[in-house]
């Protein structure tokens, strides 16, 4: 990464600077709306009985989800976002390109959407790739990177091992580390999307199409006639090193819109929303929550705008179980290929009665126009059955 | 249906006008480009050997394709535009609602796409529906049918105890049977989608921007920049019963938009291929080609307008292996959740060296700008994994 000396400082004109280096390079992913779900979301729940909110008078909000697709992003993940506005960063930090920088190239260890986003933006920007990843990923994420021209180099699965390797590359190659999530340049490249999502419901709502182009109608329609702000009121997104959740929230900085923070409750993983209530980060977590990629603790970086700052409003956690119905009804309902972990905002406003009441709470009939941010699309399709097949 | 005395005569401005009608009561599906794959269309097959296709030079065929997303539609697939049109037209018919016609209601037998369709149609036109299903449907489908409000009615699973069945009915109601796809009525409503997609293509192209407005780049410049002709060169769609093919190819009649035909090739689902090719339609299929929407054999008036009539040019088969490996392409690459009937035609575009020998000769350098039909989404998720997980 660049020297932390030298990154804009964490505002949202800096994520709209980001935005203007990397337009060229990402997609401008669609928002994309759904009757069906908008209006399971503003349904009250007819089954809580065994669950954590059992006993409970179900919650009536009114939520109008716009979802913004970063599963159709290149690599199918947001990651690309981060990656290609900290190597712009990098390349120019003085005497960086003159000193063999690109030769040298970037470093990470992932085995994840970080890796093939780092991998693809430094063949585009010219610069070697060395990529540290577990020897038991699975092919098609090796294949991946190593399609996008990267160096991959094995190790171990432990964190320490991996962190070895990673030690390694850098003595021998005089690589840079890119960090997933843990950098101001990384957030503020991951904010851009929320400056689209922004702008692209702005436009439908005043246009009264959706952006497909057709007639906002249905539960949509009173967004547009009824409500005075026009526009997005919220936004949830997926938390798991915070990266993404932080550099939203900073688009989001002066504008009214609130910005919830999504994570896995399986097995501690909802770290950020733990830390965010006791008043204190937690720095490590292990959990095997289905929505993979949100098994990591938040960064520190993050945290000094979710937490220190209080851009973030508030977290919420879902089960796994919950997960996986929300990732069924994005395949039934919405015909759309998704990851785990990009389905956890989703499960948050279906099934999570604590922001339920708080949106009826907070916005009464009016409702809430509500961006959901779908994270990435990486999922091993030979496990789709497993996934989706387990609960009904 | 409608008495056939009383149809519009099957030319492209009956499609335009059935469109019209329709048009309140369906999406205009979104049309998608994807860099990915019509790059690998346009890039010669390196894996003929052990295929029926070895020892052949390996076709040079340019292809960018626009894929008509159908899997968005209302239901999860085009046989709402056929749904609607006809019962429209029952209900034009003259005494049809004086004589009671709305109670006395629709009936048909299918455990598919079109089950879902004339119960949602039937629904929003207050007309009742009674669906024959084989008890063996599997339970979200039945459940759905039912959701839409239709009188599911069970039967056995032969083609035989399903129409014994379904002649009780209207003996005992006196309900209108609506056919999937034999009758003019259907061909015209499922034609729309070909009206839409060549206008969608032309827009695209006029303006430069795909329909996500993100400008074309990479192969699809070359549509927009280089070629004489603005718009479509052809039309590719899956070919089951027929009433789909047929208006698809009603629906370029007279614009030079070339239309061909896919169908699986196991256990002869390839009927209308084989009837095409011998002059004489195949009556009869008995298939279990994982394209179950495929498995009935051509219609006797889609016959008239893809073989009589010489409005399709020709037919293609895929084999199963090859179908769902376009299918897992479409979940990698495009994040898109389609049936395997939905495939068909891609895998045609990819992996048909016959077919792709013919654009390399008639289209050349400049290429063809090809509409790809994703007829449908309905597949019963818990068997993605082993859909798309059984071959690499």
């Amino acid at each position: 990464m660049a020297a932390l000396s030298t990154t804009l400082p964490l505002t949202r004109d800096s994520v709209l600077q980001a935005h203007k280096v990397i337009q060229p390079h990402v997609h401008r992913t669609p928002v994309v709306t759904n009757q069906t779900l908008s209006q399971l979301a503003s349904t009250p729940r007819q089954d809580l009985e065994g669950t954590r909110f059992a006993g409970r008078e179900p919650a009536k909000p009114v939520l109008r989800l716009w979802f913004k697709c970063e599963n159709l992003q290149r690599i199918g993940a947001f990651k690309v976002r981060g990656a290609f506005y900290a190597l712009h960063r990098l390349a120019q930090e003085p005497g960086w390109v003159e000193g063999g920088g690109r030769e040298k190239g970037v470093v990470t260890h992932s085995s994840g959407n970080h890796a093939q986003a780092l991998a693809l933006a430094a063949r585009e920007n010219g610069i070697a790739a060395h990529i540290v990843m577990p020897h038991i990923s699975i092919p098609a994420k090796i294949a991946g990177t190593k399609g996008y021209g990267a160096n991959v180099i094995f190790s171990g699965s432990t964190s320490v091992e991996r962190e070895a390797v990673t030690e390694k590359v850098i003595a021998e190659t005089g690589a840079r580390l890119v960090s997933p999530y843990d950098h101001p340049d990384i957030m503020l490249g991951q904010g851009t999307l929320g400056l689209e999502l922004q702008e692209q419901v702005e436009r439908s709502i005043a246009e009264g199409v959706n952006p497909a182009g057709q007639a906002l109608r249905g539960v949509y329609e009173g967004a547009a006639l009824k409500k005075t702000r026009k526009g997005l009121d919220a936004v949830i997104a997926p938390c798991g090193g915070g990266g993404m959740l932080s550099g939203v929230a900073l688009s989001c900085e002066g504008t009214g819109i609130r910005v919830f923070g999504a994570e896995p409750s399986h097995q501690g993983a909802d770290d950020a929303k733990r830390g965010y209530e006791a008043g204190e980060r937690v720095e490590a977590v292990s959990s095997l929550t289905v929505a993979d990629g949100l098994r990591t603790p938040v960064g520190k970086h993050p945290w000094s705008v979710i937490y220190e700052r209080r851009l973030v409003s508030g977290l919420f956690s879902v089960t796994d179980e919950e997960i996986l119905r929300a990732m069924r009804l994005v395949y039934e309902r919405m015909k759309m290929v998704v990851e785990p972990s990009a389905c956890v905002p989703l499960a948050v406003a279906l099934f999570d009665e604590d922001f339920r009441g708080m949106v009826e709470r907070e916005a009464g009939e009016e409702g809430w126009d509500l961006g959901v941010v779908f994270s990435g699309g990486n999922v091993a399709v030979e496990a789709l059955g497993k996934l989706l097949g387990g609960e009904n």
